[in-house]
C-alpha cells in the first residue's frame, strides 16, 4: 500500500553516510560526539549514531531522555538549563535507576534548586556558558561561580557546555566557532580556577561542525585532562537550511517530504506540504519555506498549513497530482511533526516511529 | 500530579463562550456554521459545536475526515483540493460510508480525476474559488466550466467556495469579507449559467466572520435557493494573530501554553515554550513570537525549538522558575503540535486527546 502525501522520507543511505562521515571526522580529531536527539527523535538513528561510536546522546528535554533510555540509550545529557520542581525532580530521579544522566545549570539560583533535588542521586552538572548566541547561558567567566554553587549544592561537576547557535547565519561558521572555543576555553579556566576539574569541554552545531573538527582539541588546552564534545544534530538528515548556509550540499539532505501538486487552479504550483508537515521555520537568510529536491531553481513562496504556493523555477512545469520532494528548511521542526519516517528500502516504504514525538517537557 | 510544563491548556469558559456566541450570531444570521476543525483538532470541541448547531465539520485533509467520522461526526466537508489518487479513492470510499462526505476541486482535470474515482459514491463536490487569497482555486467566473466537468465526471455538485485567507492582514478585514461575498457571488452565477443549481455558498475564516454575518445573506442572492455557510476555525480559542488583528480581544482567549522560566542568566528572561510547542508562525503585522497573556507589553524576540527569549515590558521582572502562559501566534499550529489539551476545571487539569494531531494526509 503506497503511504499518501504528505509524508517525511528517509534516504538511508545518505543517513548511514552523515552518521558515519561525521562519526569518522571525530575519532581522527580525538573528539568525543554526542549527537542531539532533538533532530530525529528515533530510537532508529540513535542506534546508528551510538554503533558508530557517539559517546551518548543529548536531548533537550526530561521527556526526550525517559523515551531514549527506556529504549537503552543509558549515557544522557539533557542539555538544558532544567528547572527542577517536585515533578522533574521524581522524574530525574526514576531516570538516574536506567541510565547516566547529566543536566545543564546556568545559574547559581539554578544549581541549588538542582541541587536541594537531585543531589546524592549521582546525576551530574555541566555550566551553560554563553559563547555569543545570547539565550540562555552564563558568561564564560562566570562559570566557576555557577560551578562552586552545584557543588556546594551536592552536584558533581562534569564541565562546562554551549550552543554555537549564531553560526547559523551566512558567512559566520568561522569566527562563531572561534568564538565559541575561545568561550569555552574561558569557561573551563573560570572553573578549574575555583579548584574544581573541568572532566568534559562541549559545544557543537551542525554549521559549525567541520570547523570544530579541523583541528585536534579546539576546545581545550593541549593536555589530556579534559574530553572535548561535540553535539552536532542536523548533520544526520541536511535540511535546506543547511543547504543554504553551505554546511551540506543538497547530495547530503537525507530527509524529504513527499508531496503532491493538488492545485495549478491560478497558474501557481501548489503541493500539500504546508507547515503542518514542513514546519514554519524561515531563518532570515532562507530564500523560502524549504527547497525542492530535483528543482534547485524552485523557491517555496508562501505557506500555509497545507499547501505550499512554489515558483517551479524553469523546465517542465509540475503537473496536477505529480509528486515532487521537498527540502524542509529545518529538519527537527519537521520531524517533531511526524509520527513516523518512511525509510526507503528495496521493495518499499518501513516505518520508523519518531519515538519521542512530542515529548518537549 | 501536575502536568510539567511546556503545555496546552484550555480555559473551558471560554471556549464554550465563543463557540455560543458564534453559533447564536450565526443563527440570527440565517447562516449555517460549518466550523473548520483543524484549528482544535479534538472530538470534544467538535461536540460542543455540533451541540451549539453547527451543520457538520470541515476538515483539510481525509486523515482527519477519518479521524472525526469514526467519532461520530457524519458531515463532512474537505475543504480542500484533493487529488485522488488509488489509495485516497479507497479511503474517500470507505469514509461515505459512514459520513455525509464532500470535497473540494478547482479544475476540470481534478474534477474529471475525481469523477473518475468517486463518482457514484454519493460523494460531492464544492468548487473551490480563488477569491483574492491566491493559493488554491478557480477564477469565479471559471467556476461554472469547473462545476460542469464534476457533473460530466459523475459527481453531485453541491455548490462554490472559497477561503479568504487575505484577511490576514491589518485592517483588511471589511474589504476582503466584501470581495469574498462579491467572488462568491460571481461563481455562484457562473455555476447556475450551466444550468446546475448552487446549493451551498460556503466562505468564511475567523477574521472576516463578523463581518461576514454582519448582514443577513451577505455571499448569496436574496432568494433561498442557496444556503450561505461558512467555516471559521480559529474562533474556538482565538490566539495572538487574532488578538493583534484586532478580531478577539485578549480576554477571549481560550487557549495558552503554560511556560516556566528557565533562564534569567544572561538579563534575558527565557521561557520554556519553544517552536515545538508554540509553532514557528510569525506573520508579518506579528508583534513577535507569541504574547503573554498577562503582560501585554512583553515580546517573545526569538524562538528557538525549546526556548522563547522574552522582553517582559514593565512591571516586576519574572523570577526563575516562575511559571507565565504564552499565547501563540497560531492556535492551529500548537494544538497539531500537542498530543492532549489540558482543561482547566474545578480540582485540576483533564486531559483532552487531540484527535487528528498529525493526520495531515
Amino acid at each position: 500500500m503506497p503511504v499518501p502525501t504528505p509524508h517525511l522520507r528517509v534516504d538511508l543511505d545518505r543517513l548511514r553516510h552523515n552518521v558515519r562521515r561525521a562519526a569518522d571526522h571525530a575519532a581522527a580529531a580525538r573528539v568525543a560526539l554526542r549527537p542531539h536527539v532533538k533532530t530525529h527523535k528515533s530510537i532508529e538513528i540513535a542506534r546508528l549514531q551510538l554503533v558508530s561510536g557517539a559517546r551518548g546522546i543529548t536531548v533537550a528535554t526530561v521527556g526526550e531522555a525517559e523515551a531514549f533510555a527506556r529504549l537503552g540509550c543509558t549515557d544522557v545529557f539533557i542539555a538544558y538549563p532544567v528547572w527542577v520542581d517536585d515533578d522533574r525532580a521524581a522524574r530525574l530521579r526514576d531516570l538516574a535507576e536506567i541510565a547516566r544522566v547529566a543536566v545543564g545549570v546556568d545559574s547559581a539560583q539554578g544549581a541549588a534548586n538542582t541541587g536541594r533535588r537531585l543531589g546524592g542521586t549521582g546525576i551530574e552538572v555541566l555550566v551553560e556558558i554563553d559563547s555569543g548566541h545570547h539565550r540562555t547561558g552564563v558568561a564564560p567567566e562566570l562559570a566557576g561561580v555557577v560551578a562552586q554553587a552545584a557543588r556546594r549544592a551536592g552536584l558533581p561537576v562534569r564541565g562546562v557546555f554551549t550552543f554555537p547557535g549564531h553560526g547559523y547565519a551566512p558567512g559566520a561558521v568561522a569566527e562563531v566557532a572561534a568564538a565559541e572555543a575561545h568561550s569555552l576555553r574561558v569557561a573551563r579556566r573560570s572553573v578549574e580556577a575555583t579548584g574544581l576539574p573541568v572532566r568534559v569541554v562541549s559545544g557543537g552545531s551542525t554549521p559549525t561542525l567541520a570547523a570544530s573538527l579541523s583541528g585536534p582539541r579546539a576546545y581545550g588546552d593541549d593536555d589530556d585532562t579534559a574530553e572535548v564534545e561535540l553535539r552536532p544534530g542536523v548533520y544526520v538528515f541536511g535540511d535546506a537550511q543547511q543547504w543554504e548556509l553551505g554546511t551540506c550540499s543538497p547530495d547530503d539532505i537525507a530527509l524529504t517530504a513527499r508531496a503532491t501538486v493538488v492545485s495549478v487552479a491560478g497558474g501557481r504550483v501548489v503541493l500539500d506540504t504546508g507547515s503542518k508537515v514542513l514546519g514554519a521555520d524561515r531563518a532570515s537568510y532562507a530564500s523560502g519555506f524549504g527547497r525542492l529536491m530535483h528543482r534547485p531553481d524552485a523557491r517555496i513562496l508562501s505557506l500555509s498549513e497545507h499547501h505550499a504556493v512554489v515558483d517551479a523555477g524553469p523546465g517542465r512545469a509540475p503537473r496536477l497530482g505529480e509528486q515532487l520532494d521537498v527540502v524542509p528548511n529545518h529538519a527537527c521542526a519537521a520531524v517533531n511533526l511526524a509520527d513516523e519516517l518512511w525509510v526507503e528500502e528495496a521493495g518499499g516504504l518501513r516505518p520508523w516511529p519518531v519515538t519521542a514525538r512530542g515529548l518537549n517537557s
